[in-house]
């Protein structure tokens, strides 16, 4: 089926600077696509530092198995992705696949099989032909480049329509150091303490522990509080590399680092959803006044994830009974006699009712427009959250009742 | 909008008997709808008890507010209901629409206010026009009715495109009692620990304390294990009444009386599958092997709500890979590696890898019908349950970006 491009997409993409002590290149395998690439390749630095966060699915794919049990030791010096079978319910073929594709990597690029990190994404079930890979390993080693970042991005997508990269700099202790990242996702997105694929690299120089806590910060702040049909994958997979090679001699608490490293994520999480699956409306949602701050997250995620909410924005209907709805089958605490629901600024209900006099007429202009936001005040306490989500439209069922995935 | 009947409409209707010491009557208010019954009154005979459950929902309706306090006593004398309007987040305005129905009915059946139940369906957050409800009640009084079952249970529709009815006989210390139900529902449809409205009326004597124990673990057993797209209602009622006018002198654990409830109610709740919004398909999903039957239902739901599934299966797509996903994002205890599913009673996957050799005609023929069969078992545990659900088509996107409920 050819996709057409979301309507949510960025008009421009920025153009990615090259992060030294990393390498890409994408080419064509042919596992399962033809005519487009669907492998990559990054080599890193000796020294680069690595930490991740990876899917909480029960049946995770033979790649997360292998990610999580190298991500303790905290060094990469290679990574490859591959899209168009995601290696995952494979059983023991799948970890042979995983195995001969590390030491074939590792081979390469003369280094340890725990020093080589793979993902797959794609179809679920079906035995990877990782001869394919290996087969295309060398030839990609040859023609590493600092600035294939594009065709990095291309190389990734399944029912992506468009590639998600992203870029920030920041200066630490007077070294400008710079952080790339690429994603992909579009349908079965519903991270829960993990996410889609995403490989962020950079050239700041960050022990591999503190570099885990603040990737596990990030995540939390832009990954987690995405959905798109709240469907977690057995493959999500965040992989953040730092080379070194800025040669700063920062150590402490890099605050601005955190910052634009959350702000980059965000960035790409954004751009995941504006590319969900037939998606023609972004929507952000902001709760308030929640028992806390994780429980603001699961009211905000109850609403997006509501098929209910999700058809009246495609609808165009400010039907903020369905919030109601939402907030109340979330399993958080609610004061339904001090609820607060605004649209697009506009108040429509609170302490529990409709207000009086209510003008539906600038809602109804507002959720005719691309952006729609909505906030949710419980009423109950401090607690504060962020998601972000799209609507449910008839592309997403035509996606998904074709695309095998 | 005009609503097709679903194609999974039971193709014929039982006659249901009258049940001694209830009578019903239905009429036009106008609350919402015109040219259609909308209101439901049923008179019950002194001594009746009643017990029920709930929604679990924070936000829940007025008419729940009011059922929840008056069940503890456990008698009732009338029931009042009505489509189009469901009464919530309503605020003051809304108890007050209670109080004025409540007094209106008890005045009619001279009965203490306690002993008048209400449920109210319909559109969220409109003020509930209770003037037209307690003008037409009196009408309704005169014309009360023992067998006026299929009026009641059309009088409580909303998107529901057929009425859902169901009997049951059954012998109690040799005397035959009846047991008659009657529900609605076809979106908002995911009740936890509760449902959508149904309303059992039985003749049989059984006090409100052992009616309340046969309640909770009936609906566990059946409108719990039903889903049409994940969300929870604010209105969801399950009201049981005994009028007792059978006369028998059973007062044991009465198992016959239990089975049979449990029968009709889980009758009750595949009709609402049945008539899931945009349904074309009924899905049976057998979970075996978890870690408790609470675990086996979770598990279940999660594959009965995801997305993905619900679209696979729109779409005749036996994509088995995407019910391990369901299953490994439902939260529960599973084990991948021991994982096995069969769709139609074919094994498609076990040991986690698809079998050997697998052919996948069977499977997508079976898949073609309407009454799809999955089948998984994670292999951790003994724990069973079986959870009703339907698939995810366009007409669900069609009638919720249309309709306001």
């Amino acid at each position: 089926m050819e996709l057409k491009r979301s309507p949510l997409a960025p008009t421009s993409f920025p153009t990615l600077p090259e992060i030294r002590g990393a390498r890409l290149a994408a080419g064509e395998s042919g596992v399962r696509y033809s005519g487009r690439p669907d492998l990559l390749v990054v080599e890193l630095r000796p020294g680069t530092t690595i930490a991740g966060t990876l899917t909480r699915s029960q049946a995770p794919s033979a790649p997360v198995d292998w990610c999580r049990a190298c991500l303790p030791r905290g060094r990469a010096r290679a990574l490859v992705v591959n899209s168009g079978n995601a290696n995952a319910f494979t059983g023991t073929r799948g970890v042979q696949s995983v195995q001969r594709t590390v030491a074939a990597a590792a081979r390469l690029f003369n280094c340890a099989d725990d020093e080589v990190y793979l993902a797959s994404t794609g179809v679920i079930g079906e035995p990877l032909p990782d001869e394919k890979i290996t087969a295309l390993l060398p030839t990609l080693a040859t023609s590493l480049r600092g600035d294939a970042w594009p065709e990095a991005a291309r190389a990734i997508m399944t029912t992506d329509t468009f590639p998600k990269i992203a870029t920030r700099t920041v200066t630490i202790e007077g070294t400008r150091v710079t952080i790339n990242g690429i994603a992909k996702g579009s349908g079965m997105i519903a991270p829960d303490m993990a996410t889609m694929l995403a490989f962020v690299f950079t050239d700041a120089a960050i022990p591999a522990e503190a570099l885990r806590s603040m990737v596990a910060a990030s995540v939390d702040r832009s990954f987690n509080c995405t959905t798109v049909d709240g469907d977690t994958s057995t493959s999500d997979t965040v992989l953040v590399c730092a080379t070194g090679a800025a040669g700063h001699g920062g150590t402490g608490a890099l605050p601005g680092f955190r910052r634009a490293l959350t702000d980059l994520m965000a960035d790409l999480a954004k751009q995941v959803v504006a590319d969900g699956e037939g998606a023609e409306k972004f929507v952000t949602i902001e709760v308030s006044g929640a028992a806390s701050k994780r429980a603001a997250r699961r009211i905000g995620l109850a609403i997006a994830n509501s098929p209910l909410v999700k058809t009246a924005i495609a609808g165009e209907d400010a039907n903020w009974g369905r919030i109601v709805m939402a907030v109340g089958k979330s399993g958080e605490k609610a004061d339904r006699d001090r609820l607060a629901i605004s649209i697009g600024g506009v108040t429509v209900a609170e302490n529990g009712q409709r207000v009086e006099g209510f003008d539906e007429t600038p809602v109804a202009s507002h959720i005719k427009g691309r952006d729609v936001k909505i906030a949710v005040d419980v009423g109950v306490g401090r607690g504060k959250a962020t998601v972000w989500t799209c609507d449910l439209t008839h592309r997403y069922i035509d996606i998904n009742a074709g695309y095998r995935s």
